[in-house]
């Protein structure tokens, strides 16, 4: 069989890893010819797709990013983009692709699918947000990297008797903050599922206080949200002296709350990139290499429009219709537990 | 309640967060007094316990090994072990104990159970080898760790053209030596599960060679087992060339039969210890974590017999007799995903 | 003797090495009587001292920050601060003290010299800004933790195509970014010391886009200066939406400059208080370590006004007066080799 | 010119940014011819050359290992092999050689000089037991990994009541096991330079023990000797209570001489290999980058004989008859400070 791979949206550690995984069992178990697709979705608008060979694929595994290229260009937005990418899909005689994405991409490949474009996919998602699979590959290591900034922030914390509020990614889902918060021992998580509200925050901090423990750790989603507003605060319209726009991080606001409210020091620290970059922890490496076997194996069984998961220690199958269909929020279980240690 | 809390058994990252997690759970929510039992059984035995409070468990989550202090001896071979832990338990009047253990810690509790014994259990083996539950803490840890040496083992390989065998914990299960070795990029992994040949993994290396790979690395466990033993290898009786006696253990051996059947310089490493040792990763934190919680509030709930478990996503709880039944074999299907990558 | 310790300024990664070491030192080698003052000079403002023993400084080489807390309250500015301090020097009849700072709190205890106050320097900055030693602690862990973020940074801005700019400390030394950035393969740092001008940041960048590597990394100390700036850029008076004041580093400033200038996706990481917390290095332990045991020396020998510090591969003195003279600046070979690599 | 660059002896964190540094300053600056020789002497033996461009080297300044390969073999002992040396740097009309080793590397390049070979030297030994250098590349990165090591062990000694012996590399010098051993807060340090007495090491632990310190970490280097022995111990003739012969490294015998003299639990673990492998820390990275340019600076300044070395906080120049003189012990002023914290 002919297949290519195609890596969409934000890169995540683990990506090198599943694109060796499908094009080694595809090479020596199927004898296949496997072609990797450039930057995306733009690889298939533009004609940019490469041989792969067990020589492209040799010391990937431990390497961050992915070796093909991303991007976050919507081919819908491109007049005849999904034409073109089905007429690329026939030219390059694809019999099938893997897709490697979240649900942006994975939505793509879902709409072209019924064009005829035959694919099977790979949940990939930093976030932890999509539905379908216990977990995605990415997520383990942006939690750890998240965690071991804590873990330094603390001594900072309790040297200088400080809050130190940590903006971590999330846009829609708390997942990465609770799971970094609970590892880290945060004093308060802030996540977009839960409205929260400054003043049971400043209390909660302000009780801890008065135990005798004079600094605390805030861990804050991207996307949460205070009690009130509707949307997550990221951009503010204001620009800087030189016409510039100015970026303004819910941790930004956060911090100034606490100070304002509480009377104690506080600092901000957005971790940003770093949470998805570089080295994936062993647990993504695993897990990233058990969906690209299993994804290439799906390819030979036919199994189009599904994805391969993760479901407790096996992996398994799931339509790629469900996992798309909404986002997953963060575990209420896991959420609950965080709240245990909060104060 | 009175609750007293054990952890028996060899240390393990994350014991000290289910600790932190039991006592706080207990406290805040159900206002109960929590004793430590030092030096698990022992503590016991001997009336070695003292009072843990919200003060003693700051500060120690992201902290290795066990506050308790932990010991592998066994009451059982203590004439009269068994009845004074029953006085004790009495003694101290304890409503529950909330014990972290392997099987022996675990097979005890189940043992005292019949005298009167009242405990909530959490799983801790570090090899993933206890059944009830899809994972335990400590095992991502040290796979973590086994990855991380066999990264750096991999640079020494390529440049000096040489075989690197690493032996990895597991003396009855193959799955750190699994993951790690699927992680860590392994061209051919040993597991107690699975009799190897000494010829096949020769043949399979030099197969390698000749596709201009002139070093591979190969990771095994303590306990796997060469086809024909019927037990592992960890005392050979042999002398090297100047009549010096030879180190013992699998790994010095497969390391010998690989440099003497391929004629490639080999270089062997044990792992020992350091895979134990050190702080969690943020997954068994928060895994160790989730445990503790459920388990006090297990406590509560009377469940006695049983253990705090994971499934799937899910903290849930499964009885003890089936978690010490039998040992758990490392994942067919991981296992399987490894051997893609071999050779 | 009777000993006291204090640790100013901003926390450090080893500065509870080198308590550990003036302790045990004091303690074993001189059967000092040994306190510890807290929170910088604010303890002894406030009387708010505690005795040290062997038992308090157990398990504390590997942490983060001070176990004594600090402060960066200026004495100075306090109406009677100095005098308290001289009264409290003389109520606790104290013999030295061992002060462990910066030019800010060094610069104290000198002015508090000519009042009488005896004390043992050991310097302490995380940019390594200070004369009169090779290195300081601190600043190795602080480079350590730079160059694993732009390592891990690297990986992403490959894969999507990016420039992305690392915001590192220093706001009047280069140290930190050049080390960080020699460490981290930037290609392209700005320093403090030198003036830059925003043509030919990008005219280098688009160079290196020709010849085909489509992504940069580019790193910035906080206090990096365009050409015609006069000062840092570090804060911009503007509001929020809320009426919030909005802080406008360099990096930010950085990242729109090359987006506009060279049309290229850009991203803008901070990486701020993640920098100075945390476990130390292993070169930051043992350097704060041996400067510990020899400050404790040179209180008996009376090198009243000195610090310890380090030069070549040896421990020697320098006097305090010339550490604090004027700030030092990052070493030109460094950075002319750091140029090397530059486009 | 035509440069040449070759990688002697073992491999070394720090190789491959020392041989980007050559080649990117060679190039850049003085558009050089550079090429790489595979496998130490033995590429310059076999004919074994390859052209280096910028692209060669892209992506390797994080990586451990060599990208040219390294060897031990000896040229001096291979009949012609210094013959075919000569005929080889004529054929391929070197101007300079760029050699990258230790003492029996760099020894080889200084007899072959006397044949009219031209080179300029960079000191590399991961034990710092190179004269003529304040430190060399790779042995911050092993004490790091070493420090790592033992930071972990010391979670297992205090939860089990146990002895640890860690086995750390140096046949000839202590100066990992002294760094290491300082930074991870051993409890004794046995060094090749000081002969140590199994008695005083026990009495010094159990005075330890007495005090309530029941565990201890004993760090080793690998030929560390004991009183009244007047060469290291690799090979022990010992059979175990079963008859099965015993290790041979010194770690297992100090371990053994431990548990029998005190009485306590004891374990071993030898760290090998991994000591030397893997991604360079920024201390290592900074440093092979300093020498390497200052090395391609040298070569066009015709400063054969001599290498590039760091002095205090400068690279300079060291004559390589003086560096291969003798073997560098461990710097006695910080074995004093570590004697500090014995017991």
């Amino acid at each position: 069989m002919r297949i290519g791979i195609l890596t969409g949206g934000g890169d995540c550690p683990g990506l090198n890893a599943a694109i060796r995984a499908v094009v080694r069992r595809a090479i020596l178990e199927y004898d296949d010819h496997v072609l990797g697709v450039k930057n995306g979705w733009e690889g298939l608008v533009d004609s940019d797709v490469e041989p792969l060979s067990l020589y492209s694929i040799s010391g990937i595994l431990p390497k961050g990013g992915t070796i093909l290229g991303s991007s976050r260009r919507n081919p819908l937005k491109l007049g005849d983009g999904m034409q073109r990418i089905m007429d690329n899909f026939n030219k390059y005689e694809f019999d099938a692709l893997v897709i490697i994405g979240g649900d942006d991409t994975l939505g793509i490949a879902n709409k072209l699918a019924e064009k005829g474009l035959k694919y099977v996919g790979i949940p990939k998602t930093i976030d932890n947000d999509l539905l379908g699979t216990d977990m995605s590959f990415g997520f383990d290591t942006a939690v750890s990297i998240a965690t071991e900034a804590i873990d330094r922030l603390h001594t900072t914390a309790e040297s200088h008797h400080r809050v130190i509020v940590v903006e971590v990614m999330g846009r829609y889902s708390g997942a990465i903050a609770t799971a970094a918060g609970l590892a880290g021992g945060a004093d308060f998580i802030l996540v977009p599922e839960t409205p929260f509200s400054f003043e049971d925050m400043a209390s909660q901090l302000m009780a801890r206080h008065k135990h005798g423990k004079n600094f605390s750790v805030v861990v804050v989603a991207a996307g949460a949200k205070p009690e009130g507003f509707d949307k997550p605060i990221s951009k503010i319209d204001k620009t800087d002296e030189f016409g510039h726009p100015l970026v303004g991080g819910v941790g930004e606001v956060v911090a100034r709350e606490v100070e304002t409210r509480t009377g104690m020091e506080t600092r901000v620290v957005v971790l940003g990139s770093i949470q998805r970059g570089g080295s994936p922890t062993a647990f993504d490496r695993v897990l990233a290499t058990r969906l690209g076997v299993h994804a290439a194996d799906m390819v030979h069984a036919g199994r189009f429009g599904y994805m391969a998961a993760l479901h407790g220690t096996e992996i398994t199958e799931a339509p790629v219709v469900e996992a798309i269909r909404t986002t997953r929020t963060v575990n209420p279980q896991i959420y609950e537990t965080a709240k245990v240690f909060f104060g």
